[in-house]
Formats: structure tokens, sequence, C-alpha cells
């Protein structure tokens, strides 16, 4: 069984389906049809406001150019010191934005902290031209480390982000995840508490590969559709990633499918809470649960087939690791698991 | 009907199987998984020896990575003056090479000329330290007006690479049309005759959204991998394009494909040879045909539903139209086609 | 003799004095300094406005500088085809620009063609996201091949600017030998003309190494300094540059310098008027004459020890050499050299 | 009296003469005259070695066009968390590099700490394609706290560069005030303890505006010459830069002012070791001194008219202040400020 990440998952089967009608006629290529138009209409009505969509095949592309947007290429990107942008991307922010740079913020219980990004940015010589200058913040939601931030919280940032006249970008690979955990609107945790440019992720909640970026700012619309085109994310047959879009936000899809893989969650995390050995950490609010174990229970996990992430993976002697429930996972999946660590911690 | 691109294409059937087969599936991410390696054996078969393949999902980014591998930001690439590379890609060699420039070299008979290429690269400084530098060739084959270079012909600009010590890229978006019309095999068309990179176009021929890098200047591989993650096309999905690649290149399906299109374009142009007041422009040697036709005859084509581009789509008072056949068109509708052009040009 | 280059001067004296006395004392860096303020006040007493002027110590990145504020990274960029921002400064525009195009325009005697510029940008498909995007016209005053553009020549290239929404920036580098030769204002041979940034060049005519972007779009003020301080031209010792534009402009010494040079070319193309086997190419109203001679005399030349490049250089069957003279040539060096023109003619 | 930095100094007497001497007569441009060969054969002479030296004005584009050699851009800098490259370049490693990352390493007295050096590089997923990769090392040399490291410490980064296949870089815009502290021999210091490429200060030091970069790595020698002249600094009256380094190293010169400025900075921390007041802070091994005064005693020394920096100058509550000593310092200028110190420290 894989715990190790939820893009290692299936394809929701109604996703598949668009993707084969779409396939199946020919259309005009490069987005300009009736499914890139209903993609369109169908993220206007969840934010409930007019935006600018561009689909593209990965969460690096969409953050580096949602980024690319707000940054000149002498500015900074704060982020959190566990984020994706920071670690992940290869320096695929740096390539897009010119040559920005990404700083990390310190983070408390898996959230950015104010306090830290306040002073980092009070800090870096705004208007002092021997300094790179602060150009944006970027967040994600769900955090790396499974926090979901509320709208109030996502506002805090906003005011941070007005205050110092800067970008406010949204990594939000896992974004349904956080809607499903989180009684705020989709609005509410974005625009409305000054988020200026979304990355919008499919492909970890059963889509195949397609994230949106959803552009808030939009003024900013012709822009990103020439550093779209030049990024190499133009498909000619741009029904493949507007099928699977379309079909995702169809009747809520999205949420349900995020709603499930939060279940499986919270269900694995009140199994370890009986099971003395084991230790959560992390908030556990979402879909990825980070629990401390004995070491010889770990190997035995691997032994027996499951397959999950040390955490960090750099760090040799963590005895954490991180188990991420997906869309597609079963109950009797979770029980499983819990089952074989309950018996190994009795046996360690 | 739409002659406008074969990127309006519909997927073949057997594509679309594949991507719905790989989808079902949990499967490891990044492209590391049975995909992903049997792909890279099609490939070796093909080509008859070790390569290196990158999927991606544009032809744009496929040519841009390439050619980024080829040259310094200091340097020149050659290119024919009416390429995709220097016309259609809004900058994307320039910004993955760290802006490199494309230069344009005349071409006779929609083919790259020789000697206008020599005098170019001659004339460049090479060494001066005031001039960017010559550093790659880039061939399209099939080329943008429809002309197929033998193995012969691409071994001549391959010589003048290794003669001035350049790179030698060849974007191959319809480099199985050239295949399926040429007696030469895949090797001695690409490798032997001098390619270092070749952008393996699919989404033209069948595919929804595949190309693959070919790197058989193997040396490079390490350096690809980083360009190609850093540029958002690392899926973690990467079975929706190896799927697709691997379904185009079983039994042959894409010189099949490709095949069928240039067969519906060698009838286009028996057909329009008995018609008097048409006359072909260019070689027509693929699938792209270029016809010249009474203005009054271009509009009533138009007015009865049929799609097409003038050509070049800049010049206003051209009356030159492309016509771009496709894996999927039937024998109909190039006889309905034919048809409409016979009785407008009857009666004008 | 050395008439390779006005590169090739020896440094005015009171630019030497200049410098020297900016040495000797302590002072604030980074050009927060009186002679900064200085230099400010009279490039605005000269152009007759307020103006942001940046020091710089080659035209190479005044060009790169003024042209990054005036296209996007997915801009294109029209110059004359034999321009300098084309040929010769190995990529800066590009790398300064992040990947902008360089896009040569024919020249009809030295200067853009009018109705080749506009017939390119025409065609350039600007809205059109597959194609880099129409972005600034760069004009070289004095052009490379002696011609100076007339205040009224300036002005129909910046309306033609103004037509399709483009920057407009001149490259000055030898801006004195146009003004010195013209009877038309710095004023209205740039801003008024439509000029937005200006390469003040002084490097050419007198300075060591000293030239200015000027920039009227002064609402880029910020940007630029940003961009010139990440390109490594912010000088802590910024008076080492002050201190010879100050010189430079005091007295109308630029003019004064320029006019000589002038005046010298001049005498030179009177004298070669009377000599039969020579020929005037180019216009030759600035510092620059290009005269096509018998190779037989070109030989004897360079065996007497004179100095020149064939035109141009990279034409290995030219018979026409390049002449540049400068503000310190004597009256005795243009008549030695017509002597000796004189006398290999006669003989061949 | 202005103790802000080095960088206010005046210019010194020989390298102004050189100057003078450099601009009066007409040479050949871009550095290729006897000039340019004479200071290539200096550095050789002081570095035992064949170098490759390329002169520029800023210490700036000295750091980023060095490490722009050792660091692909999806590379990763390692650099001490207090150092220029990392603060004060506005992004020009950035721009230069193509957009590799810029990470700080904590210091430990004012030298970069060798333990935390190598957990980050060894968490930073070498080989791993999703992080940038381990590319460089930079050094700086002597330290912005003011320390000197011995060459025996220089090699300990060295080999770990070496263990982990990193470039190294050293910053040197105070390597003379290093070498004049330090009893080793300048190649002890660099390329024998590993270093590849170092950034050789002049300005700080009685230039006007002149750094070297020295390369060891001399296979690199094209592209540096390259990456030089495209980023603005080929100077075509290169003899302007040229004549400040050869008086500058002619006799030993560097090494005579920079010990100067040690001398005075070693007077002025000997005097403040006798006021009960004051506290040292850093090493204080080179010409940067850091002390720690009441804060009333910080706004008299204002109100007096001496200049000099709080430090950090971002924390608002610091009780640390930098005072730079220089070549052109004389012993009554260090004996009024301590004579001040002691006054106001009586009064406070």
């Amino acid at each position: 069984m894989d715990f190790r990440s939820d893009n290692v998952a299936s394809v929701a089967p109604a996703i598949l389906d668009a993707i084969s009608a779409a396939g199946r006629r020919s259309d005009t290529p490069y987005g300009d049809d009736a499914l890139g138009k209903r993609v369109q209409a169908r993220f206007a009505e969840i934010f409930e406001r007019d935006v600018v969509v561009l689909p593209v095949v990965t969460g690096t592309i969409a953050n580096a150019l949602s980024i690319s947007l707000l940054t000149p290429p002498w500015g900074v990107i704060y982020t959190g010191d566990g984020s994706h942008t920071l670690h992940d991307e290869c320096g695929a922010p740096e390539l897009f934005s010119g040559g920005a740079k990404v700083t990390p913020v310190a983070e408390t219980a898996g959230k950015i902290d104010l306090a830290a990004l306040k002073h980092k940015i009070a800090a870096a010589g705004k208007g002092v031209v021997h300094n790179a200058q602060p150009a944006c913040i970027s967040l994600t939601q769900a955090s790396e480390t499974g926090a979901v931030y509320s709208a109030g919280e996502v506002g805090a940032v906003g005011d941070m982000a007005a205050e110092f006249g800067l970008g406010f970008h949204m990594d939000g690979a896992r974004f349904a995840n956080a809607a499903a955990a989180s009684s705020d609107s989709p609005a509410d945790m974005t625009w409305r508490a000054g988020v200026d440019a979304l990355s919008f992720g499919a492909t970890k909640n059963g889509a195949f590969a397609a994230e949106a970026i959803v552009l808030f700012r939009t003024e900013k619309a012709d822009e990103l559709t020439y550093r779209h085109k030049r990024a190499g994310q133009l498909l000619s047959k741009m029904r493949l990633i507007s099928a699977q879009l379309d079909a995702y936000l169809e009747g809520g899809l999205w949420l349900t499918l995020a709603a499930h893989a939060n279940k499986m969650a919270q269900d694995l995390i009140a199994g370890l809470g009986a099971i003395p050995q084991t230790n959560l950490e992390g908030p556990g609010e979402a879909n990825e649960v980070f629990v401390s174990l004995p070491r010889t229970v770990i190997g035995r996990l691997r032994d027996a087939g499951y397959r999950f992430y040390d955490w960090p993976e750099t760090e040799p002697e963590t005895t954490t690791i991180r188990l991420v429930t997906r869309h597609d996972n079963t109950a009797d999946e979770i029980a499983a698991l819990l089952a074989s660590i309950r018996e190994f911690c009795a046996a360690s």
C-alpha cells in the first residue's frame, strides 16, 4: 500500500471519461473551444467573480508563472521554510521570474509565522538599491505540513502584503483539501483575503495532470497569456486539460474527492491516537499525517510492503514519517495500515 | 471541414485507450514507472541505439529545451526563415537558453539554403568577443512548407554543423510525416546524419498532447533532466504522456497514421493538378498543401464552411492558402473539398 | 596612424583633470555626491527638461539597460541591420531584457527604412500569443554608416513607435557627432521626437569610459535604478564617471570635440573627392568615412602603417574601408593620409 | 570624519597618475594593449602561476560573473549569512547565473561555520531532480565582520567543495586587507586552498574603480570572456582599469595601502580597549571594527560630525556601530576619534 503522496493516485473515472470524450472529436486549438470557455465560467462561479484562468500541466509551472506576475527580477518572494516553491521546484520560480529570490520564513504549527514574516520584510531594505526588493508572499494552502489556513488567517497575511505593497500568491496544490476541511468559501479564502493569484491544483486530487492559474488581479491577464505560451504550456489540444478541470469542478466533484481524502486522514489520526507508541506531529487538518514511531516499527512497516517517506527526508535520524491519504483510498486500506502499526508497536 | 492545421485533429482511439488504462491505476510518480521505461526502449529500438527520452506536452517546450542544451546564452541558433522556432514560440527558445539569438536563414523550395547558411555562419564572427557566437542549427522536418529532407540532405546540414563546431537540433513536430514519406530510416535521418537532439512530435499526428525530446548526445542527459523539471514539464503522473507515446509507437502506429495523412495530401494534390485555375505552391511532400487560387474561390470556400489559413497569414494580398491533411481525414472529405474547388473555379 | 575607430582616441585633457580632482578627495559613495547632482542638472539644461540620468561605463550596457526598460522578455526590438545592438554586443540586450528578440530592419542610405520598418511591425502578429510582441525601436544616432538623422527624421520614427504603441530608444554612442552636425537642438532630436531613453555616449568623443542613460520616460526611474545596480554599474566611487561627464558637458566641450572630429571627416571627404580612383560609400555626415579603393592601394596603405578596417569586416572580397576621425586628430594627420592615398592611387 | 566605509576613500596618488598617463595617449581598444598584458603578468607573479584576469569596475559584477562560471542556472551557491553576495547586490548573482539560488550559511566569529555548511549541502538533495543542485561556495575574504581566514581555513572550505564536487569562489573585495594581515601567501590563500575564481578588489583600497576577476580554473577563460563582454564590462578604453591595477600591484602598493588601513584599525581597537564603556564585537582582524557603545555616546559622536553605520543597519535597537579604516586615514584621525569616544563615554 502506497502512502508516499497523493500524486500516486489513480485518476477519477469521471475525469478519464471527460478526457476520452474530448479526444474523440476535432476541435479548435489552443483552448479557444467550448470546453475552455466552460471552465472559465465554472471558476467564475466558484470564486463569485470574474477571473482569468490559464490551465497548465504541473504545480511547478502554476507556481512559477503566478509568482512571475508578482515580482520583478530583482524581487524577493517570501514563503514558508518548508514550501515546495523554496525546495522542490529546481529553481523554476527563479527561471520564470528572471532571477528573483525565494526566501524562507519560519513556520509555527505548519503555518507561516506572521511575526517572523514581518521582521524579514521590514529588514529587507525596501527602497534601498543595494537590496533585492520585497515583492510578494507565497502561501501554501493546505500547507506542506498538513495545516489549513482559515479565511481570517489568509486575510492576516493579505493585510501584511497590503501594508508593504507586496503581491500575494497562494500555492493551492491541495486547495481542494483545504476548502473541504474549512467552513469558509473559496472566495473568502482567496481574493477577499487579498490573494492576487492562485495555483489551483487538481492533479493530487483525482485529475491526471491539470492545474489552473486563477488570476484575480485581472489586469495582468495579457502578461500571463504571453508568459504561459512562452513557457510551453499552451497545448494545441488544450482540451486535454480543460476536460479534466471541467469534470473536476462539475457538481462539486473536487470537494467530494478532497473530503474523502481528508476523511481517510482523520480516520488514520483517530486510530493512531489509540496507539501509545505513536505521536502525531503537525496539525493533520487536511490529508497529510505526520507521525513519529519507533524506528523498528518503521522498518517493519516497510518490510510489510507499506510505502511512505521519512520526514524530513534529508534528516537521517528522524523517526517521523509522512502518510498521505488520497481520493481513492478505501476505509479498508486505512484499517489495514492501523492494524499493522498496532501490531508492530505492540511487538516493539 | 477544417483544414487549418493537423492540431485540430481528434485523438487516435488506441491512444485514448492507453490514457484511460494508465489513469485507472495507482503508480510511482515522475515517470519512474514501467510505462516510462517501455517508452525509452521503444525509442531505442526505432533509432537503433541508446537514447535519452524526456516526454513533454508541447512542441514549443520540446524545441526550446532541446536548443537550450546546444547553445550558451550568448549563442546564435540558425533556422529557416519560416520556422516555428523563429516565429511561433513567443520567445521560448530565448527564455530557456538564457537569451540566445534565433537567426533566420533563407530557404529554397521549402528547405534551408545551404549556401546562405554557410555564409551566415562564416560571417558571424566566431571567436570574436563582440559577436554572439554560432552555436547550433535547428532544422524542421518535415519543413513548415511541406518539404521532406532526405537522410542525405540532413547529413549535408550535419556536415556543416560539424565543420563549424555547432550543435544540430531537429524540430520534428511532423517527423512522422517525414519518416512515412521517406525511404530512409529514422536513424539515418537523425543521429547518423549528425543530429544531436530531436523534438519528436506526436500531437499533430494522433496523440492528445505528447512530444518527446530524443537526445542523441547522451552525455547531456543530466543537464536535460534538470532543465525539464525546472521548466515545469515533470508531471507527477508522467504516465499521461508515456501512455500516449507508448501506444503511438506500438506496432508502428505513428507511421500508419502519418502515411494516411500524407496520402490524403497526395490525393488532394493530384486532384488540384486537374483544375486549371489552381497552382501548387511548395513541394507538398508531407501533409501540408499550399495552393494559389482566385480570391473569389477562396471566399466561396470560406462561405461554404471550409476552414483554412491564408499563407503567409501576415500578407493581406496573398492568394495562397494552406491546407493541412490529418490522420483522421477521410477520402470523402478530400473528394468533397476537391469538388467544391472545382465547382467554384469553374464558376469564376 | 590609427583610423580604426574613435575608441582608440586619447582622453581630453579637461576630462583627465576632472578625474584627478575627483579622485583626490574622500566623498559619499554611489553617486550621492555634488558631482552626481551637477551632472543631472547639466543634462536637464541640455535637454530643456527634467531627466533621469544613470552613468555607466560602456555603450553596451547603456543600450542594454535602456532597452530592457522598453520591452518585456517576450518583446521584439527593431533596429537597423547594421546596428551595434544587433551585432556587436554579444547578446547583452537579450541578457538584460530577459530574452527579447533583436530584429534587423533594412537601411537605406545608412538610415532605417521606414517602409521596411512599418511592414515588419505590421506583420509581427501584435496581440497574437504565438508571436513575440513588438515592443520598441532602437535607432542609432549618428548611424553606424555615418548618417545623421534630422529631428524631423527622428520624429517620423517616433510617430511610428506611437502608432504601434512601441517604446523608442536612441543609441547615441555618437550623439555628440550627430548634434554637432545638425542644426536641430538635442531636445528636438530626442524626446520632442518621441525618444523615451537615450544612450548618451562620451567615450568615443574624448571621455575615458563614460556614457549616460538619459531617461525621458521618468516614471521608469525606479526600475532603471534597480536594473543599473543589479548589472554591476553602480560604482561606489561613481564620481569617476560623473567627473568625466561633468567636464564633458561643461562649456559645451562635448560639441566642440565632436565638431572637430566631424571637421576632420569633412576634410578627408573633400580630399578624397579629388582622387579619381576613390569612391565615397555612405553619407559621411558625422565622423565615419567609408570609401572604396583599389585593393592594391588598401594594401599599400596598410604597409605604410595606416590602420583601419575593411567594411564590412566579414566580407572577404570587399574593397571598402572605414576611416574614423576623432576629437584628437590633427589637420596634418588628415593631410598625410590624403597624400598617401593620392600617391598610391596614382601608382596603381 | 567619515568611517562609513572604505569606499569613501580618496584614490591613491600613484593610481591617479597612472590613469592620467594612460589617458593621454591613443591605444588599441578592448584591453589588447601593453598595459593589459602587464597586468596579466603581475597577477601571474603574485599568484605564482598562470591565471586569466578580466578587469571590471565593481565588486558586484566581479562576484556575479565569477559565480556564473561555477553554477548552472539550477544551482545553489552557499555563502555566509552576512555576505554581500547574499544581501547587497540586488540580485546580480541571480541575473548573471540565470537564476541560481544564493543560500545563507550560519557564521561563527565572522567566518562561515563548517558544520553548518556541511549540513546544508548534505541535506540539499544532490542528484534529486526536484531540488536545485549544490554548485559552489562563495567565501568573503576578509569577511564582512572583519575576520581573516588563514590559508588552512580556506583549505578546509576548499576540501569541502572538493568532497561534494562544488566550485569555490572567493569574494576578495578586501583581499588586500586579508593578505596584509596574514603571513600566508596569496597563492596559499587561494588556488592552493582550492579556490577556482577570485574577485580581487582594489576599489576599497586606493583604486578609483577597479576589480579583477582572477580565474584559476583557466579552462573557463573563453566562457568568462563572453560573459564579461555581454555584461557590458569590456571597456573600449580598458586601460582605464588596467592602469589602476598596474599601479596598484607595482612594488606591492596594494599590500602597503592595506597594511596601513589595518594598522589604523589595530590602533583604534587598542585605544577602545582602554575605554570601559566600549565593547569590541567581532574579530577586528582587518580594517573593520565593530564596537558597542552607550546610545548616548553614539548620538554625541554623530552630533560631533563623525559618520558611521549602526550594525546591522536594519536593527533599530542595536548599540553596535561599524567603523571602517582606510588607506588614507591618518594617525591623527584615529586619535581624534578615540579622544571623542573617551570624552563622551566619560560624560555618559
